[in-house]
């Protein structure tokens, strides 16, 4: 039997829960649990804001841990080895996307906490093809949440061409954004953090933003008209989109990576003299979180954590709700 | 002296003036003119519908004629050489992105009918980066759509590396769409035409589309979600932007060329799921002008044009308003 937390109603607190786990199919691995990162998402999810949470609900999916044991189709892991998961925990390995190295945007890839437990839990069960290992360098305590939130920033790096000479801006410094900073700094680029809240520039900073602009102020915008080449907006509140498209450079990029709940409403002229894009994208594939994990053990980058044991997990997520997480937070099993 | 069909005052009726050009430019290129097409830009300027026209107006702005003259600079071209040129005249040529060659996007570019003398007229002068010579297998009379209209749609097509083995869209079949789909279907892709008016439909097929699509029938869009890789907007009027965006398969993108006039309410999550893009371009450089040239030449891709004398330009003007142009009208010197 597996133990792990689990919400039993909309918005309830999470109470321990002893389960049987679908069985370990030929090409399973099994996960003991080590770490497991909170993102925003487990919140939705507890609360059913999307409208497909099954409860119970074991939430978690920014899993660390060690390979406990594998199914007779696995043969690249070994039993002991340092692994993690993100979101997804399977895709069906024979679309087009599948296929071309696309499996985050398979149209069936199974979801980590959706119809099943997830890594709040003392083990956790995915296909092979998802249990990304740890390389040397990365620290386990820290890196749950690299496997979520990380891989969302860090993947339109990579898809959309980032270049090491580009002056880029993060909208948004939380839970995502001060990843965005580090791996966008040590990529080369000239980095502007923008943020509603003028407390966090010092942190912007430290996480490598060269400048901090308000997002906010529409004339600290307009200061910086037509200087950026990409912006990634990791806030899911709306702004002056017609401020951030106006400060990128023709051919820049505007790049979504939250959910921004109001539609966007975009002024097609400005986009047509610029030549400019406007872009949104999900976690990453198997192959960009391995990337990434590797890019982030060359350059020390890490998500600044705050450790909460699992058993205080209410505490935890009661902490995230607060707004107040700095930038993220993982529980220890 | 140089004659030309002037507009004196805003939506009046042209009229044969007589003017005296800029100085010949040491760097610059006298054209006689023998064909000049008419754009809608045309009306707009005509109409002073941005607020720039200067009166009097002489417009035209995809013109087709022999090198007259040049200044001493200038030994690329020989006189007697056929050339064209489009909405642009001159490019600073210093700016970083004239030395990237994106001389469409320099913010300095001057206009053909901006502050200047445009095509309706016997003559007209450019610099000699804008005069992009007219290659074997192009026929003069019908080329001159090609440097505004043509172009408009061709660089999209560079500019975002649409491959030949992808599903393409062309919304509105118009003096822009013809060209897109001819461009589209010799590029290799599989082409859907949208069109609002069912009576276009063969015309469309014949123009290279393989399939026709209602642009006003979300049941019809909603059949073919998930299929087109890249959509090519060349209708200025709002349409179910949230259907298209859904045809598209994941990565796909939605290219405007028309500046719709509203604001497209651009949903995110819909984009972040499908790592989709969405993206406006203006004219081509010249280089991308003369690629463009060539694949017309070697692939038998012409505007369909009705021609007029230029001595009847006020009927062609009213051709144009009454909407019946098919598809573009060219002014025969």
């Amino acid at each position: 039997m597996f133990h792990g937390y689990a919400a039993t109603e909309p918005g309830g607190a999470l109470s321990l829960i002893e389960f049987e786990p679908a069985p370990l199919g030929t090409d399973d691995v099994e996960i003991q649990v080590e770490y497991c990162g909170i993102c925003h998402s487990d919140l939705s999810m507890i609360d059913n804001d999307w409208g497909i949470t099954e409860y119970p609900l074991v939430p978690g999916h920014e899993v660390v841990g060690k390979v406990a044991s594998v199914g007779p189709g696995v043969t690249h892991l070994s039993v002991g080895q340092s692994v993690g998961i993100g979101w997804y925990t399977r895709s069906c390995g024979t679309c087009p996307l599948c296929n071309d190295g696309d499996q985050n945007l398979c149209a069936t890839a199974e979801q980590t906490i959706v119809g099943r437990p997830g890594g709040f839990a003392d083990r956790v069960r995915c296909h092979k093809g998802w249990a990304v290992p740890l390389p040397a360098g990365i620290d386990a305590k820290s890196a749950g949440p690299l496997f979520c939130g990380g891989i969302t920033v860090f993947n339109p790096i990579v898809q959309f061409g980032i270049k090491p000479t580009d002056r880029v801006g993060v909208v948004g410094i939380g839970g995502l954004g001060h990843m965005a900073l580090q791996f966008l700094s040590n990529w080369g680029c000239n980095v502007t953090a923008f943020s509603s809240n003028p407390a966090k520039a010092e942190d912007a900073k430290s996480h490598g933003a060269h400048q901090v602009v308000s997002s906010r102020d529409d004339g600290e915008l307009e200061r910086i008209a037509n200087t950026l080449d990409f912006i990634l907006v990791t806030a899911n509140v709306s702004l002056n989109w017609s401020g951030f498209i106006a400060a990128l450079r023709p051919k820049g990029r505007l790049h979504f990576v939250g959910a921004v709940l109001e539609p966007v409403p975009v002024e097609v002229f400005p986009l047509i003299v610029g030549q400019k894009q406007i872009s949104a994208s999900p976690l990453g594939s198997p192959a960009t979180v391995a990337t990434m994990l590797e890019f982030c053990g060359r350059h020390n980058i890490a998500p600044q954590c705050e450790m909460f044991p699992m058993s205080e997990v209410n505490s935890a997520l009661d902490h995230l709700r607060s707004g107040k997480a700095r930038y993220r937070i993982v529980l220890e099993a």
